[in-house]
């Protein structure tokens, strides 16, 4: 299952704590994205992570859960997420709240459903940000040291390029991509539109395109078309 | 030579701020070991770590230099190993230091001669504990977490436990060898006699030998032995 990663250009981030109609996910699930994923950095519990899923499973399409807290991991998604923070102040971002999770659950877990993301997240103003004490006043050598040591020091599957909310350097993004040796590189933030879903999917893999879903639906739905365009 | 990792059962780690006589060194390096490590907490400066290095190249024992500081890096090892100290408290030991080496040298760095370590230091009152403010207060299922996080989501190539300067718990290191998918462990701490040589490489994959050498030259060559028996 580890493969499908290797597969998947662009992705659906879809928040339990927001409101989606039947009808919006419907046509989300349906758009020809390659996958789902369910997370978010606030608000997740165990009861609206399994509401999500239960909703999602009624169509064909992939679901991933990236896991940011103990408390809402559930178990029948497809693919498991793991984020490691790579530039957070502290270290329970980086490998201590995993630490606790494996205390718990480590003899449970479906290793060949799960993936290791190194996170670096760049909008300092952003939810994740916050909650991680991320180090966002980053020049683009640290940006690029931050992949190195995600790709080839730690050999992590995914290097995960996040600027939540807002819309990032595509420049940076083409650079860090240049510099990878094996991981993917997923790229989110500010995907707001076809022309920057398709400028976005130039510079990286794998793109995630979240909060416009709920900001403006049909424009969110037209960023699957930067994968028509990759294929 | 990721693979010659592999096959070493028995490590010789020397300190460059010890004084080590010729004839002690020659010894050393002409004892059946697999491989001279250098390395250590304090006091490893780049002079001295070249000048024990090119002692040591008058024999032909693998050299591997096991990365401390960022000051201390010398280029003309055959391997290079990277500690990320996975219980510290601060982010500088577990990834800031590397990632900052990584904006330095990123371009320079010779990725075939390098792997990652993640260490679990066990002995609170040591000087690498002290040093990166390591969380030692670590129960058995503590130290199987850390493991896990290691093996499993990181994916390294060795985990190490360090219980420098005592003799670590056998059966702890023996749960934690059978719960490893992929890592080779790596055991270090009060090896200083051919019988507690024995006892740890039964119980891990590599046993590193280092403070007997300064202590007590004839133990500190006994311990190969148990490489032999392992053989």
């Amino acid at each position: 299952m580890q493969e499908a990663l290797l597969e998947w250009k662009h992705i659906f981030k879809l928040d339990p704590e927001r409101e989606l109609s039947d009808e919006a996910l419907e046509r989300i699930c349906q758009s020809g994205s390659d996958a789902v994923m369910v997370g978010g950095s606030s608000g997740v519990t165990y009861d609206n992570t399994v509401d999500l899923l239960s909703r999602i499973r009624c169509f064909s399409i992939p679901c991933i859960l990236e896991v940011s807290s103990r408390e809402a991991v559930a178990p029948g998604f497809d693919f498991y997420l793991v984020p490691l923070v790579l530039n957070a102040s502290e270290v329970d971002w980086v490998v201590g709240h995993h630490q606790r999770a494996l205390k718990d659950y480590g003899q449970l877990m479906p290793w060949d459903l799960l993936a290791a993301e190194g996170y670096i997240i760049l909008n300092g103003a952003s939810t994740a940000a916050q909650l991680t004490g991320s180090r966002t006043e980053l020049d683009a050598k640290d940006v690029l040291a931050y992949a190195l040591l995600a790709d080839r020091l730690l050999r992590l599957p995914v290097v995960y390029l996040e600027y939540s909310g807002t819309f990032g350097d595509m420049e940076l993004v083409t650079r860090v991509k240049n510099v990878l040796h094996q991981a993917r590189l997923f790229y989110g933030g500010g995907i707001d539109s076809a022309a920057k879903a398709a400028r976005a999917a130039q510079a990286a893999d794998t793109i995630i395109v979240g909060n416009v879903i709920y900001e403006d639906l049909e424009q969110a739905l037209q960023t699957v078309k930067a994968k028509a365009l990759e294929d």
